[in-house]
Order: C-alpha cells, then sequence, then structure tokens
C-alpha cells in the first residue's frame, strides 16, 4: 500500500510488540533486489538490508524470529548472506507457480545459508491444477523447506476451497508444515484462516488491523484471540495497533470495501479495484460502482 | 445505528433496489409498541405504520414480500392489524430466550391474522442450553412459524458453534425452516451465513454493506455473490449501496473496529464499545483500546 515506505520507529514499535505479545515470527518486509525496485521509488522495507533490520531490532528482546520474504523472480540468491551474519532467522520465498523452480533455487540458497525458508505460493486462485500439483511435488522432494503456504491473492476463496487445498497440500508434502495467508476482499481472511487451522494447518499469516493491500489480510488481533494458546499475550498488539497502525490509516485506506468485493468475487487482481479507490479518493473518479463490476466483468469474460 | 430514522426516500430506494435485485424478503423496520418508544426520540420506521410502509412501497412493482418486526418485550399484537388490510408478508418476533411465551402470542398473533411469522432468538451466545432446549420446544408445539433463526447479537460465534446450534435447531424444530442472523464483530458475519448455507439453512438475513449496529451484519452484497442462484441480480444492490447507504456513514460509523473486536471476543454486549467509539469520535473519550480491553474483561469476570 505504501512502496514500503515505513519509518524505522514504526517498524520498530511493530516488532516490539509482537515480541511481546508472543508472536512466533515477525516478517519485516522484502529482500529484493535492487534491480528490480529502484531505492528511489521504494523504501527500506523492499530491501530489508541487515543494518536496518538490526536498526528496527537492536534493543528488543528478542522472542519472535525475524523473517524476511523475496520474491521468486525478483529477488536473488546473492543478497542473502549466511545466517551466522545475520539476525533474520526465516526466508519466505513468494512465488507463482510458474516460477516455482525460480523459488526452489531461492529457497535451497536460503538453507544452505542456514536460515529456515518457506515457499509461498501466490495467486492459488489462477492456477491449473495440473501445474500446481507439478509444483508441490517439486517443492516436497527438491526442498528442505520448513513450510509451504497457500496464498489467497485475490482473495476469492470460500472455506469450501480452502478446505480442498489443504487436503491437496497434505496429500502431496509429507515432510512440510503447511501454511496459509488470505485476503480480505470478501470479509473472509479470518475465517478462511480458522478454517485452516481446523485441517491441520499450523503456519498463520496475520497482519495488525488487517493492513495489507486492498481490503488488506487476516487481522493478526483476531487470530490471537481465536487460539487459547496461554504464551499469547493481546494487549501490545492491541497498543501498537492504536498507537502506531491506525495513524497509517491517513496516509493509505485499507479494508473491505465495494470495488475489492467486486475484484475478490470475479477472483481478479485488485489493481483495477485500488486504481477506482484511488481515483475516487483524488476526486478523479467517474465511474459507478455498477459500472466498474461491468467492466470487471468484461475484462474476465474477454 | 440512528434509531430508526431513516427518510422515506431512504427506505423507498432500498425497497426498490431489493425488489429489482430478486431478493425474497425485506424488513423494513419495527412495528413496536408507542408505549416503550417515545415516537419523539424514534424514527417512522421503529413503527413502521401502515400509511407509511405504503408510501415507502406503492408503485414499486412488488416483487419482495415485506417484513416488519416485533420485539416480544416490547411490541403488542393489537398493532397488528389483519393481513387483508396490509401490505406486509411476514412478521418476524424478536426475542430473548426468557421471553418466549410472549414470542409465541404475538407469532400466534400473527398467523392467525394471516401473515408468514418467524422467530429470532436473540443473544443466543448468552443462554443456558436447558432454556434453549426447551424454547425450541415450545416454539415447534406451540406455533406455526415459517422459520426460526439463530441471531448471534453479539457477533461473537464461531463457525463450530453455528454448526452446534443449527444441529440443535434441526433437532428440534422438525416441522420449520432455520434462520440465522449474524454480526460482524469478529469479521464472522459472511462466513457464518455460509457455515449455515451448508448446513441447510435457508433463511438468510443481510444488510446492505452490512449496515447494522455496532460492527454491522453480513453484507447483503456477499451473500448475492456467493449465491449463484440466476434470480439475483447484483447491479441494483451495488447502485443503492453508492447512491443511499454510503452516504449515511456520514451521520454514522459501522463496520470492523477495535472496541467491537474486543466485545465480540469477550462474547459481550456491544453497547460499551459503541460509547467508546461515539465518545473518540465526540473527542471527548480517554480510554485507550488497551484500558477498554482490561474493563471489557474485569466486567466480564465480575
Amino acid at each position: 500500500m505504501n512502496n514500503s515506505k515505513f519509518t524505522l520507529e514504526t517498524v520498530r514499535n511493530i516488532y516490539a510488540a509482537c515480541s511481546q505479545s508472543g508472536v512466533d515470527i515477525i516478517e519485516l518486509g522484502y529482500r529484493n533486489s535492487k534491480e528490480h525496485f529502484s531505492p528511489g521509488k521504494y523504501g527500506a522495507w523492499r530491501f530489508c538490508e541487515e543494518d536496518m533490520l538490526r536498526k528496527a531490532t537492536e534493543g528488543v528482546t528478542k522472542t519472535a524470529k525475524i523473517a524476511i520474504m523475496q520474491d521468486a523472480h525478483k529477488a536473488t540468491g546473492e543478497d542473502v548472506i549466511p545466517k551466522s551474519e545475520s539476525v533474520v532467522d526465516m526466508v519466505r520465498v513468494a512465488t507463482y507457480v510458474k516460477d516455482v523452480d525460480k523459488a526452489i533455487a531461492l529457497a535451497n540458497n536460503a538453507t544452505k545459508k542456514g536460515y529456515e525458508a518457506t515457499i509461498n505460493i501466490m495467486a492459488i486462485s489462477h492456477v491449473l491444477e495440473r501445474d500446481l500439483d507439478e509444483a508441490l511435488q517439486q517443492i516436497e522432494s527438491e526442498t528442505s523447506i520448513t513450510a509451504c503456504y497457500i496464498v489467497d491473492s485475490f482473495g476469492s476463496l470460500y472455506s469450501e476451497d480452502i478446505d480442498y487445498l489443504v487436503h491437496k497440500f497434505q496429500r502431496y508434502l509429507r515432510t512440510k508444515e503447511i501454511g496459509i495467508h488470505c485476503h480480505n476482499q470478501m470479509q473472509l481472511g479470518f475465517a478462511n484462516t480458522i478454517e485452516g487451522i481446523i485441517k491441520n494447518v499450523n503456519y498463520l499469516d496475520g497482519t495488525l488491523y488487517g493492513l495489507g493491500r486492498a481490503a488488506g489480510n487476516c487481522p493478526l488481533e483476531l487470530l490471537m484471540g481465536f487460539l487459547k494458546n496461554p504464551k499469547f499475550n493481546i494487549r501490545p498488539i492491541l497498543d501498537v495497533i492504536e498507537t502506531t497502525i491506525l495513524p497509517l490509516r491517513a496516509e493509505m485506506e485499507w479494508g473491505y470495501n465495494i470495488p475489492y468485493m467486486v475484484s475478490g468475487m470475479l477472483n481478479l487482481h485488485p489493481q483495477e479495484a485500488m486504481s477506482f479507490v484511488d481515483d475516487k479518493r483524488a476526486g478523479t473518479g467517474k465511474d459507478t460502482f455498477v459500472k466498474f463490476y461491468e467492466r470487471m466483468r468484461a475484462e474476465d469474460e474477454a
């Protein structure tokens, strides 16, 4: 939503709150390549350089593992230094099914250098099942990742889809944990994460107050309320939402609205809906909801 | 959220949109007693007098049945005129379990006068199961209502609770349909309604853009996107949300936020959370989220 331009103070506050509340792992941003992302346009958390991560975490009692994300098609293994020299614990590799070979290479690069790794399969609602099956087979046999994630990038899955996909992942990934990362276009981010829990998914992604692209993600505070594990303390999460996350809404809006709902319902990338919302906010948008819906249907059916 | 003070134009627009989109039944408001609600403080839709209902619906091609709601403990049977003289098709009786005898009397009054009737059991997460079982037995044997509703007034139920309650309702209510009415304190209004559908609940409540007390209700537009029945047309719904519902947000806020989430998570009435939100909006609120959470826990455990 903001091209990874969070202030250092924001990231420090969030890291401290997550650590204090018992969150197991916190991803602080991407470690992507400067060849793909201009440092002029993107903030520090698109690159998560080691010194920034240290500045964001030093002095905080470290209980939450630190993760960074690499995009399979926009990152390089060379940017990952040996674990012994880093505060990072886990490298999460986000990939489309078609890039699974790149993802496997990046994941194996990370595990070889001493990190835990995950592979997160994005846009899973746009995939040919034959390709997904093959990718899962490869991931099972060619990596030693900790977990493989179902990523509902477009927020278009219903609980029955989660159920189906989890069973498929479990069938192929006999030696890995399964993870789930949901978006909230249809207000199902939290519910679909619970569906995953019921089916034995153990790696659960949430964000503070649901902060994330378009309608956002499964809210961490709801997840923490649901999980009865006494190790969690929701107070630091409620506090950091009030002091650090809510002020961000002045700059950017996330959360449920009609254009995002339409794109989720039609299983589309939220990009067009985000433009619609931006244009309305800027006062330049002329489309109505119905025209937007018709246009999205037409694109979907073209 | 506004003491039933909608303009006639708003109600007309909504009735027309619901009719055009294929909604089966639309509830236009309460028919409660003026002994319990002062007409000075409450708007016309707290009483739904016959002439108001006619003004709101005449000239619109009538495809959606018209429902009104009566509160078991705040309404009288005399306020319901014979069906032959009314545009109303259905009387929905909202009740706490303890008032089930009053609810049965009102429902039977309505069916005797020619209407379909439902009984909607509110605050179902605060009920002793023994009392609920007895109430359901009575409803089954002493009424000829169309449907009996599970009402998650506090938005505190998870899908497994819905599952459990639906099975219980089905066990007792062998000759009635089951209905579901969800609130969105934990962003589960839509997901819990889907859970009901999966378990053969056939009477589904939704509101436009989720408009409703506190975090609001299951959004009708999401429900319509989920149901594949070709009789539904979502366009009039999207249109009326844009032209009629969104402007209402200038006067009142509904939807997910932290105080509502806390009350849902703790299975509490949202009244305190609504006060918190109102005070913040007025600039007079001094509580933090954490203090609010502590206070709600203390009340819950007192």
